[in-house]
């Protein structure tokens, strides 16, 4: 535990509607929040803007952008602009798939709890809508934990950190349902996979579409901001 | 497997004896080779020329630097210029331990075999001279395996990406007698942890240190170039 009786916890946000909800649990949990942002080429830029305004306004203790330079590793939808975005629902696992991204993104934010003397890490996976991701699902998560506890310093002397997943088993709606009762201010966050410099969603996109139906199925307004040409609700 | 008949890994490479001389072992057997290295701030850049000189010379199919910004995040003596590098040998886990490091280094890797479609991560951890660091150890990297063949999209194929470590088990004479016999040029190589512009070692620190009565133990004439200040052996 860090020096002051509240626990902290490193949260990883990207900006987009998962990861500011489970800052807004993090937060409700009664951690000390850092937050945790990755800028590595990936297409939508428009979600550090939002992820650093996000930060902002849930009043972190710190928010860290991490830049990561692949040197044109490539492999993914999402940093390669060879490979098309999908705009229909996809089966297996889909082509916006990151080779290890999770496992990237949780080993910095280790290193950084392990720094910091943070008891948690959250990290907003769900394993419904995305069960295509194998890096979304408990069992990674658990085996992730196993292999922290044995990678660091802290874990060794007995006081590991442990992996939070608030997300993992709630369809959209309820995550939505959820955050709009812990005050999460949606029109803040980015989900579009092809957001315009402005941050607005393209409508089309396999993101747009789990988003906008979790709106409606929540019963929630949204509150998201479309292009001008993005299909209507 | 990739296209080719003959199996690919990816092998970290910081420059240094140890990472070198894994190289020369992933060759050995059979590897088609890519090498990995990072520029994370790390005090001693002499490594990273080195590096590229080493993964030339080893005619590795790709040489790839993965340049990360913490952006502050600090924790080490390797990154944090407020904190003294060791010069005389220590207890437990050491200064000089970079916090979930491997964790971090093995992340990258994974995600670079799943693109390649290599079969192998090779990486230069030694249990025996750096056995207080907890991410050198067999039980630290067996973990890693399970987490990776959970966390990619070949592992839940059922091909996982095997993490090997030729060095785990080895004194440091043993991993330098075995280098000589692969015919690895170690006059290449850095191992201090405050190398001049000049790559010349400072004969003062651990790494040094250990890597000098290693020359000593192996009966091989030590090809270090140190500093003119740096102590007679």
């Amino acid at each position: 535990m860090s020096a002051s009786e509240q626990p902290s916890a490193v949260v990883l946000l990207s900006g987009g509607l998962d990861s500011t909800t489970c800052l807004a649990e993090a937060a409700a949990a009664g951690y000390r929040c850092y937050a945790l942002s990755f800028d590595y080429g990936q297409r939508h830029t428009a979600e550090l803007t939002a992820a650093r305004r996000i930060a902002s306004a849930a009043g972190v203790v710190e928010h860290k952008i991490v830049k990561i330079d692949f040197d044109g590793m490539g492999g993914s939808a999402l940093t390669d602009a060879s490979i098309d975005v999908p705009e229909s629902p996809t089966e297996g696992i889909p082509s916006t798939y990151v080779p290890a991204r999770n496992t990237l993104f949780l080993s910095v934010a280790l290193g950084w709890a392990e720094v910091l003397g943070a008891d948690a890490i959250y990290i907003g996976v769900n394993a419904v809508d995305y069960s295509g991701y194998p890096d979304c699902r408990p069992e990674f998560i658990e085996a992730f934990e196993r292999m922290a506890a044995l990678a660091t310093k802290v874990g060794v002397e007995g006081h590991p950190i442990s992996v939070k997943t608030p997300l993992m088993h709630r369809t959209k709606a309820e995550i939505i349902a959820r955050g709009h009762e812990l005050g999460v201010d949606y029109s803040q966050t980015v989900t579009c996979y092809q957001a315009d410099d402005d941050a607005r969603a393209c409508g089309l996109c396999d993101a747009c579409r789990l988003r906008r139906a979790g709106f409606e199925a929540a019963g929630v307004p949204d509150p998201t901001r479309y292009q001008p040409d993005a299909p209507q609700s």
